[in-house]
């Protein structure tokens, strides 16, 4: 029975284990980057990779814009929170819930799709659009490169918006930084909570499934502390859903989407 | 220079390529399965995945239903626009967008998570679902299991939440059939979209773009025509698309999503 750092114990061992269940078991976020650049050939898999996960109805309602400006990148990096990792990456892709092709489709033919007005639709732009890049950083980790996503690209969406040229009816869902691991950055495998938390058997019980928090709690303090960082899950969680003050102005996204051409009625 | 089915012609060859790759890359849904039953191993496999992927600010904000018992599939698969195969699947994975958990947390300490309340964040519990769900994909694909994606659980999410007994503040994303391929289905690996399409450079291009659609629409066709399908890419998209008539009940996903208490302000 393995030992797996993902849950940071031994209880849950695996039994059917292989390359590929290795590597996503192993994975971390990377936000720290070696001086070699990613290749067009690695840029071609990623994308290609992207494009073979599930995608609702074949609409493919996504894009990515692949930035390698050193000075676009700082310019994004500032307003994505100011990340300095985001303009270190050799690679900072943009992903963005497109619904502008299906429009100008609609555009040209002389018709409606009014669908796209309805949260639904919107919902599915980023469902898709996070699907397609699991699988580009699942890609990029068996080529030996690390990533991060960047979710901070949503604190100023109109921004990202003209800095990309997006036109109508998309927006920036989230960046993924790629790069070379740097090995000298401090980081692990993070604990996630129990699976006895997140899996349910035919109906969902909450009593159940919360039982396993307090365990959680200790071990991701523990593992925090390794880092020099305070504070368990749960007090973390209630920090950072505390309220509009700790959201970064994304408690406009609504607003800003609608702007955007995603009326998501 | 590999041919990829992915694409549909050669144009797209694939210097960076390795075992991982290749099983993203001949991703195909698999909707009709073998009557061996999905082991609990590679049901904690599935799962360990899941919580590999990254998740923002490790919020951890899903929860999965394991469904086996055949009449609640069978009460499933009705609510989720009769689609036989959820019910013929031997395992059926609800993926939950939870912030549920959180609001409990809350409710034990006695505070509040007002950022719950908004579209911002329902999105990330919609994505980090997404993210989740797409390495169960990838790992089940490994284990030599096939899966779908079922999005018709939004055409009635209260209903599905009364079945899984789902508490306030979470909703049913989509569903996933796991199962053995049963290696008489007629199906095959969908070609995607030309790279060029989706794929900008430093900015978003919709001319280059969507120059590529016409080529496209020829080969969907082509495709389609070898299952009895007709129709082209921008068709369908445009057909599915059309408005509420063509949206099964989803247009009205936003009040249902705050019925169920995500009220994405």
């Amino acid at each position: 029975m393995a030992v797996l750092p993902r849950y940071g114990d031994a209880v849950h061992g695996l039994g059917a284990l292989n390359d590929v269940l290795r590597l996503q078991l192993g994975h971390r976020s990377v936000r720290k980057f070696g001086p070699r650049d990613v290749t067009e050939e690695e840029l071609t898999a990623l994308v290609a990779a992207a494009q073979s996960a599930p995608t609702s109805s074949n609409l493919q309602p996504w894009s990515v814009v692949a930035v390698r400006d050193p000075e676009r990148k700082q310019r994004l990096a500032a307003l994505a929170a100011n990340q300095a990792f985001v303009a270190q990456a050799p690679l900072f892709l943009v992903w963005v819930a497109d619904l502008g092709r299906a429009r100008r489709l609609a555009a040209r033919a002389g018709t409606e799709v009014a669908a796209a007005d309805y949260l639904e639709t919107t919902l599915i732009g980023f469902v898709d659009t996070a699907l397609a890049a699991q699988n580009a950083v699942v890609a990029a980790h068996s080529l030996g490169l690390g990533s991060v996503f960047v979710g901070a690209v949503r604190n100023h969406p109109d921004e990202v918006a003209v800095e990309l040229a997006l036109p109508p009816h998309t927006v920036a869902t989230f960046g993924l930084a790629v790069g070379t691991p740097d090995p000298t950055e401090r980081a692990g495998v993070k604990p996630r909570l129990p699976q006895g938390a997140v899996l349910h058997r035919e109906q969902y019980d909450a009593a159940v499934a919360d039982a396993h928090i307090g365990a959680y709690d200790e071990r991701l303090s523990a593992y925090n502390a390794r880092f020099g960082l305070p504070g368990d899950w749960s007090g973390r969680v209630l920090a950072r859903l505390q309220g509009p003050s700790s959201m970064a102005g994304r408690h406009r996204l609504r607003a800003t989407l609608e702007r955007l051409g995603l009326p998501s009625r």
